[in-house]
């Protein structure tokens, strides 16, 4: 130890949760201070969720210094701004690891900590999961309170709605804390968030407060007890309920969080007093107490390593063009010449590219909010009335419109282009972002057509063929992050619906890749050349129709045929394998591999280190390569012959 | 003709709603009286859902007198209720055709008429469709008004709430009509309809309008229709904002919805005057006009045909236990000895036998309304608390949990247990429910087990394994309908996870079938006993983990293997297929054949009908098998040396 005093002395004190009881409402304080520096500090080292974290300090202080976690729940939904709570838990020696391989993960984590009760990563799932804890305390299990800290933009979602109606009609005892930032990723869209930003303005909670201290203080006690109750289960609006009323929660708010004394005292009333299901408003400022996160249009959301005086991050120079960046700005050039192209989007104008076509074309591109129920259906409806919808989602999260992929659009045939980015394993955000599902989940349902963009120039010629294939739903999945550095084509060429195409001959192993994991392939062809193994190596473009030609000369041509994905068993090389056996071509014997995703979920690491451990590989290609061969010599060498 | 006079004057004037456009009030008063008993004679006839239908039967008719079908897009949430719809919209003469092969769809279908803009089945999604059609309309496409008729039960989803969220922010002209019965199939759950249920016993529109209508006629006429206007987006709640004001609708009603002048009035002066979303609340009666369905408890909601003087359905008599009956049973015993075992359903407390429980243990069976994103994810957390709960989900709605089921159980480990009901396919509900990618979504997630059973005594074994299984997330698919009549144990057994039992054994076609299609496994091998050839027939039990040792050893004492399976591609097969391909047993050559349901959807019929048309007889897998046997005539005598 050093004989300069410590800048943390309140943090320093703090091993757990505990310790924070018998602090003082100006130790509280001072302890959040310490936690936003250090926040700010570390994730200027490690990249990270900045934003939200800097917006919840005090709120978490305040939680901890409230609630008894473990035992009582504490839910961060979504969990990007979970750092400071883990900060808090017995984690903070561990935050430098934060998002990278073996390290904490950027999100809250069952297996990571008993103070993280339910994990998260997509949103909207936290006041489910409170609930689900309150009633496993009402049917005997050894639960305390359940606590959901849910932000405004992931309330709107559908259901974090069928969480609140049902918690309403149940009328367990339960917390939802709603953050008010008036901003989730981008800035939250639809009429409840209007409504929000109304409430928010009226008149605020400290007024209401301090109003009734003063008469509060001179009467009798249990009296008093009542318009303490009666000041905090209060309405904010004025003559009438509010949504959250009407869904049968006791409201209270709206409350400054960012003011201790406030939230200390609010949230103990609730504690002492709430018999059924409590909404606690609280309004914060993404970004707070960090100027140069305060200042930035997206509140430094999601950064990269940054310099702590100015803001400035450290990015990487790319060394070719971004899937997304391409998939924006192309679309955006085919919307100039086709006024049928309309964009859907949900809460991801950015982080989908589509926000490109909405500077060009505000009135064709839709956010819909975090939303993909009813996106995937809008998109449908817009098919059907003759346009031509690209509803743009991330791979896991298309997950979430599955049943209106299949019920609305695959059934009724109708000419939705889903456009799937981060497909495949996606870094640092782990397995909860893992685009492992789409292919499973698409290519079996009828009248779909599947795709996967090899390289950037792939991405250009699928986003034309989407445009011109209005015969029915078409899916695109392309990864997450920078393409090849391939030559890009003036415009896309049409591609012919269910062909592939072969990159390279050879005669002792077929490689045939659907998707962006082609790269892999050829270096592992390049490997095994080395090792005196001929190679062909195609791309299969499509996952549905499949190229039957391309495959059954791959397979009559050579000893050893492997299927290469970033996908989950059940997509591409299950629909091989799937004809082959239709076809009868198992009989010949050959030595068939399918190399998909593993069967165990990938954590989170750098997208390279996550395809090392899921032994995805070109070394992983090029040994399956030469286990496939040897055991079959008779066959390689009748090949040969 | 005869002399007789029509029972139908009105309704046999009508060939499509122009016809409709002339009537007065009297004359569409008088049709809807006649399309009522018409509606009632044809289910007594053909079965289906009778009672949604009777009690639109008057909205049905005023929308076709105030808007213009197919140009205005009329569109029936989940289509239980458009039985009116198609008599009026060109299809009366089919009408006893409905819900049998080759017949009407018993729901809305865009391939029936251009009357159905948008096919339902699944609730909660004619929102989403009617904002996608207006703004079709916006974006330049040949659209008319845009209507969604939506139950107070459907509107309850977190997928409407999305739709009206967005469509509040979009302020597209369009409409919603609340159809409020106070019923879906069961009794909505939820706050929000309790709220529904207090406004609409607020002051009722026809007090309102007869006391408006006397002062209006005293007013000049631009006044006037600024007053008439008024009272029409009109606000029910005393001093506040309904909670769709609040999601930036404007609110008429409540309205009579089985009095014509009111119906039309109203939604007349709302079509002349709307310039954004409005909502019309209108109260109905489940089963109007028909005595037996408004005295049913269930509305006679859906029913098999029936007496048309007493509403006596004539139900065929059972030969074997319904598996859904054995469900509620068994697990309500179970239930009785192990406290934490706890039940989930979305709205299906009868159609899951979940009920039975809920009887019993009324603490511990949560109903939680059309929100299968939510059930997902609150049986979760429940799983977290340390209960046991059993999500009972029919398999085509599990789709709606998918995002939900992957991140918050399998990643996880949660164990919460999936009964998958009305898995395969379901009959006359035809393709929207066919419940074909429960196993396709789920033999592929991490930490899952994923079983089948393949007749009643079996599903008993798998509910009590199901219960001793707390080690991580597990599902259980069994079909709709009648189990086979086997012997039932006391109780069931425990089953050892990942074994599969052997059935008879044979020499040159293995049979390995997953789930109920046993019973055609079976009956296929005694058509093949009888071509002289011997055949191994068995019951893999688990599609996830596999019965490794059983598939080695199948495979290699058989020259044929054949996988069945009532699921889409990319499931059990396809998994079994991966597995022999990873362990190089694709080598062998042996004739492999995957029998699942086809690649295109299959449309309604008896669940024999479907089967037949699915390729999945007795006859198919023997054909399957006699085709596999012939080309691999060496690989089979080689066996046989």
């Amino acid at each position: 130890m050093s004989d300069t005093p410590s800048r943390t002395p309140y943090l320093d004190r703090v091993t757990g949760p505990a310790d924070l009881k018998p602090m003082s409402i100006a130790e509280l304080t001072a302890l959040a201070g310490e936690v936003r520096r250090e926040t700010v500090e570390i994730v200027s080292q490690t990249g990270g969720h900045l934003g939200s974290s800097l917006g919840v300090i005090e709120l978490t202080v305040a939680l901890h210094a409230v609630f008894n976690s473990p035992g009582d729940k504490l839910i961060w939904d979504v969990g990007h701004q979970c750092y400071p709570h883990k900060i808090l838990t017995g984690r903070r020696s561990k935050m430098l690891t934060l998002r990278q391989a073996g390290g904490l993960s950027g999100f809250t984590k069952r297996s990571e900590s008993p103070h993280d009760p339910f994990g998260a990563g997509h949103s909207s799932t936290s006041i489910s999961a409170a609930l689900g804890f309150a009633v496993g305390r009402e049917v005997g299990q050894p639960v305390g309170d359940a606590v959901a800290i849910i932000g405004d933009g992931s309330i709107t979602a559908g259901m974090a709605y069928e969480a609140l109606n049902h918690a309403g009609h149940l009328k367990t005892r339960m917390f939802v804390i709603l953050n008010d930032n008036d901003m989730s990723i981008a800035p939250p869209v639809g009429a409840l968030s209007r409504y929000l930003n109304t409430i928010g303005r009226q008149a605020p909670f400290a007024a209401l407060k301090a109003a009734a201290e003063g008469i509060e203080m001179h009467l009798p006690g249990p009296v008093r007890d009542g318009a303490r109750r009666a000041r905090q289960i209060v309405t904010a609006m004025p003559g009438g309920a509010t949504f959250f009323e009407e869904l049968g929660f006791d409201y209270i708010g709206p409350v400054d969080g960012h003011n201790m004394d406030e939230l200390v005292e609010t949230l103990r009333v609730a504690r002492a007093r709430a018999s059924g299901p409590v909404l606690i408003h609280v309004c914060t400022t993404k970004g707070k107490g960090y100027a140069p996160a305060e200042g930035a249009e997206d509140k430094l959301h999601g950064v990269s390593k940054f310099d702590i005086e100015t803001g400035k991050q450290k990015k990487s120079v790319a060394n070719a063009p971004n899937y997304t960046a391409v998939f924006g700005e192309r679309l955006t050039a085919e919307a100039a010449q086709d006024p049928r192209i309309v964009g859907v989007t949900a809460a991801m104008p950015t982080g989908t590219g589509l926000d490109v076509m909405g500077k060009r074309f505000p009135n064709r591109v839709f956010d819909v909010g975090i939303a993909e129920q009813h996106a995937v259906t809008f998109s449908a409806a817009m098919a059907a009335s003759g346009l031509k919808p690209f509803c743009a989602l991330y791979s896991s999260f298309l997950q979430r419109g599955y049943d209106q992929i299949v019920h609305d659009v695959a059934l009724q045939n109708l000419p939705v282009r889903f456009m799937i980015d981060r497909a495949g394993l996606v870094g640092q955000d782990g397995a909860t972002h893992a685009g492992a599902y789409d292919v499973s989940m698409l290519a079996n349902l009828p009248n779909f057509t599947v795709m996967a963009a090899a390289d950037e120039a792939e991405l250009c010629h699928m986003i034309v063929t989407a445009v011109e294939h209005d015969a029915g739903p078409l899916a695109l999945r392309y990864p997450r992050g920078e393409g090849r550095g391939v030559d890009m084509p003036e415009r896309g060429e049409v591609l012919e619906i269910g062909k592939g195409r072969v990159l390279q001959e050879g005669s002792d192993v077929a490689l045939l890749s659907y998707g962006a994991h082609l790269s892999e392939a050829l270096k592992a062809a390049e490997m095994l050349a080395a090792d005196g193994v001929s190679v062909t190596v195609a791309d299969a473009r499509f996952a549905r129709p499949l190229d039957t030609d391309l495959i059954d000369r791959l397979i009559d041509s050579h000893p050893v045929f492997i299927t290469l994905e970033q996908g989950a068993m059940g997509g591409f090389g299950a629909m091989v394998l799937h004809y082959l056996a239709r076809t009868g071509q198992l009989e010949k014997g050959r030595a068939i591999r399918t190399m998909t995703l593993p069967d165990h979920f990938v954590d989170h690491g750098s997208p390279a280190e996550m395809y090392a451990w899921a032994g995805l590989t070109a070394e992983d290609i090029r040994k399956t390569a030469l286990g496939a061969l040897r055991p079959s010599a008779d066959v390689h060498q009748l090949h040969r012959a």
